[in-house]
């Protein structure tokens, strides 16, 4: 990606499957990440757009699935994803407030391109996912306009930022500076090699249960921060899942479920304030908006194969999640407010992160 | 069917569509259905058993889903059913307390004819459905045996009887007698037509509500029979559905939920103590238990088609409760407890039945 | 309410049970309705806003819950309401297009009443649902603002409009004008005597299926209007149920489940197209914001007496969506597209509505 | 418990929460748990009974709720438990085909107790899950009794083994001998301090994918046994949550969900072919069979308070799966199929297996 020093930079792998060119959900073909970023003061927030292909998605859909695992959030668009299976516009991720923007912005954009919506064919569902950034931003200023999320979704591209960028701006992860990371997984079946990638906005947990390829560092670094930093969890996590590998609604849906096995690994207890929410499309079949008049054949891998995607989502999560703490950088926001950087942390006091698990000869 | 009277023997036509040559669960190729039937004195109870195809449904699994309206009921393997999206053994119907025997009756029966399960490849997932038939069924005393089960099984046929047989022995519905009841729609689609067809175990409601095709039944006819005999719904119903239309298991699930469109027509309100529960399968693909290597390409209608087999489902769910009333004769069974049987009672009090919206000229 | 000729005023009843003092979801102490309309020429939509109390519900929320019939539609905010079992704000009712404007309307309107929110405590759940109403309303031109949101929010009172106003300006149903409609019951139970009422946003259905009372009115009706205005069902139904009995989450959420039973006793099939929500609330119990340093004691019914409740809202759901019908007055709108008002056609073809099962003697 | 060395017999400590007297599900009052073993030659299965308290379940049953992970199995029960969010019967584990005996016995033993069940009053509800022990136990040949079934019952203690007894005795874990696992954990809060505890049937994994207490020991382990013996997982683990938390229905399921995060420590990808079922009970309301003719005022803990039993029910999840690890010994079963005991392997080869993340100073 951009020259951002990474997990795996520092030597630490997660989980024992190959990873894609960029390790980026951008990894699959047509996806693309775009970011606005708005970062000064108590403004630390911004806009991120993941575009699932290159072309009209209202006019060919994707399959798609949704999965809560703790619903305390606000994202919308997930009811008509579960019924239908599809989606039909670009993914949005920013701060809570601004979700009405986002998704005014997006029907905007969907409208401009699409003259057919609302005069010939039906509406269209904005999807849109969000986390809290009140800690280092002043949310109540709602400073995020159409433009800035227009513009999210002119820049996207298979290059992008991670940590404090887009939506990631003023976000926590772990009572640590959060935001954008992603990973991706390769997965190798008889009949071809597909990509899963993920992105997600991390938001979420508390120092004291930060685990790094296993190990207790959250444990060790919390003497190191202001314990008055070490808030109860307001947090979230979005997770959205790209894949090429053809699969059902259904198939989809179980393999994002298993972006909880990742996030656990982290040491994420799930609490009560924090959103976790996974959000996943396959590009291997393009579904037209318009009815066809015959049987569709969709394919599908069956689902005696369904577990080294299951295994790929779950090792891309938690690496996407700790690809956010390492690349984020620190940032001054609202009231002063302000939370430590793990790259800085780890800079003033190296870590061992690798696994220590050994036989005695 | 087999000789009984039924409702469109009445001049009763329930909603637009096309029926199927037997207007019967059965019209869907290779399903077929058999009773057991236990009727002395106060055993009034039996089992009825569904068997999607002829083969051996462990290795030649149908798309399969589950839909829960009211979950006061001890239906097993729907949970899997659920995950998996398929199916693989015959359905069962039988009386709340012997579902145990039933699941391992049906256990026994796959094992027999899949030496392979439990050996070299997993175990199977036995599904069973019930209703509570205590009214008229001495239920404590569990006489349902492993031999009962399997005499289900092996004279499940094209042709069948409908009301106080198999399951339906005892059942109760609307205070009068109920029990098993089918019916079938045509689906007629520019690429071919399909059949669905539905099979209830109808065992819930108070007379107060029923409607026939629309008309307050219930109201003119309870005061017909002792209030008494009214009782609390403390039943269920059992609602099968079977296609050949080619579908996925997301839009089998969409398709059996509108079971309860029909049901609602009949007057059902759903009550707390009555389990309503629809399991549905389709023909139309056979899913091998062992993997293939390679993607599979599953037919399934567009989603945009799908209204057509909603109206199906709801016509015959709601045909299907009326024939089983219609069809039932009276029981005399535990503690002399009765109920009337719609039959007889519209003999001696006929009844006009047909819809009367009218418009003055 | 308003002087609107309604459903028994045409003297027909719907269901057993009594019905609250003005027969409206108003009945509920607490709840008050706000419409703005925007009626003209091709500008034919509004916002309905409903406020379950006259507090601020974010410091004293509701049990809350809500159930997915069918879930083509962009409803926003359920998810947590499904995690939490709260409401939090008012619930809005707009057009599928200005959801973004709506949500947004509403977290300014949050905001302005609670200054904690986003500073020193958490964020706001806005919940927006809505219809589709493109056939009447250029619906692409997004007409609503922020200013009108925030005075449906202002407007809002116990007594209303039903039929063509607020978000029900321009909306068919059953290919006839549809829009707002309410109905009430009373629930008595030993230990007091409790109200649920229910507003529906009803906006679905093709005219042959439309039944009154059980009555096949639709399929009569349907030679006295164009068949191309009897289009395919592109449209959705909005149900919220407001009621003072004290349930809990789970209660709530089965008890909301049962307004399929009175739409579907309309005719509805549950088309693909037509989304179809329910959303809850009870004003029995405010529950704090701030967590209090104790176990709580929330009242709730016993599960045993939950079938009244069952049976009221199928029943105030059906005469609801038939009270839309009813009030609503026909609207030309988008490209000339107009649609019968029910009222204006059984003025000139005068309907027997009256059910008519009868025992000869 | 009897004597077993433990997890914490050997340094390792999961988590920061205290634990309770025994450090096992009976910590909770009231529960109890025994074992029926079967181990002889080809024949290595069990049955497990948890008897959530010590009168009549049906008369005084408890808040429940289930949680599927993944549904790959066939446990029966949980439609009920989601539906009225009550336990009205002991808890059973045993063979996946043994379910059907299983529950008829579960039956028998509810009738013998309750006369006024089927009779004056309803049915019951059996509630049964299961795990497949078929690599070491012949499990076609259904050795399982109804006496066996109620010997199980029958001997329930607050003490009781774990590792390869009851249900346990066949089953495997990450490719080595698993079975019957428990912990628990203290919530001290302000109000009280309460126990939760969990008890695990743990029967999935590969060995790979082993993690103790973060550390990769699986990895380590893999080459000291045979690779053909680390099969793709066909095995499902169930985990049975306790607590005397006051609770609602819908914060028990949130609780109980919160178990993937303690299973997926334990290197768990949630495969395929593994069923993963939680099922809890909270014993701090008994709720009466018989309706109570006013509301009911149950208690439960503030929402805000519930991040403290998500921790909880991760730690003893984590540590019960790797107590049925490290107490099970080995067996030699079917086909003389043998899977190594970890405590075997460790004494051989003695793992380090603190964590070792560290700062530099």
């Amino acid at each position: 990606m951009l020259k951002q020093k990474r997990l795996r930079d520092y030597g630490v792998n997660i989980g024992q499957m190959k990873i894609g060119k960029q390790n980026a959900i951008t990894d699959v073909a047509g996806v693309t990440v775009g970011h606005i970023t708005l970062s000064k003061d108590e403004v630390q927030t911004g806009v991120t757009a993941i575009l699932p292909h290159q072309g009209n998605l209202f006019r060919e859909k994707l399959i798609a699935a949704s999965f809560v695992i703790n619903g305390f959030g606000k994202t919308m668009g997930t009811i008509q994803i579960n019924e239908l299976g599809t989606l039909e516009t670009p993914i949005l991720l920013t701060n809570t407030l601004s979700i009405g923007t986002a998704a005014d912005a997006l029907i905007d954009y969907m409208l401009e391109r699409t003259p057919e919506i609302g005069h010939t064919t039906g509406t269209v569902n904005p999807v849109v996912a969000e986390c809290n950034d009140m800690v280092l931003n002043a949310i109540r200023k709602k400073v995020i306009t159409k433009k800035h999320v227009l513009a999210a979704l002119e820049q996207a591209a298979t290059e992008f930022t991670e940590g404090s960028f887009g939506a990631g701006t003023g976000m926590l992860c772990y009572s640590l500076k959060g935001g954008i990371g992603t990973a991706s997984r390769l997965i190798e079946l008889d009949y071809g090699t597909y990509t899963l990638g993920v992105l997600v906005l991390a938001n979420f947990g508390q120092l004291g249960d930060l685990k790094i390829n296993g190990q207790p560092v959250g444990h060790v670094l919390q003497h190191h921060i202001k314990s008055t930093d070490q808030e109860k969890d307001k947090g979230s996590i979005i997770m959205t899942v790209a894949t090429d590998l053809p699969v059902t609604q259904s198939q989809l849906q179980r393999i994002i479920k298993r972006t909880v096995t990742g996030l656990a690994r982290t040491g994420a207890t799930l609490t009560n304030g924090s959103g976790e929410i996974a959000i996943g499309f396959s590009t291997a079949t393009k579904i037209p908006h318009e009815a066809t008049a015959h049987v569709l054949h969709s394919p599908s891998i069956p689902e005696g194969d369904i577990d080294i995607a299951f295994r790929a989502v779950g090792e891309a999560t938690e690496e996407a999640i700790l690809n956010a703490l390492i690349t984020a950088h620190s940032i001054i926001g609202r009231d002063g407010n302000e939370r430590p950087a793990l790259k800085d942390l780890i800079e003033t006091h190296p870590l061992s992160l690798g696994p220590r698990a050994s036989l005695s000869p």
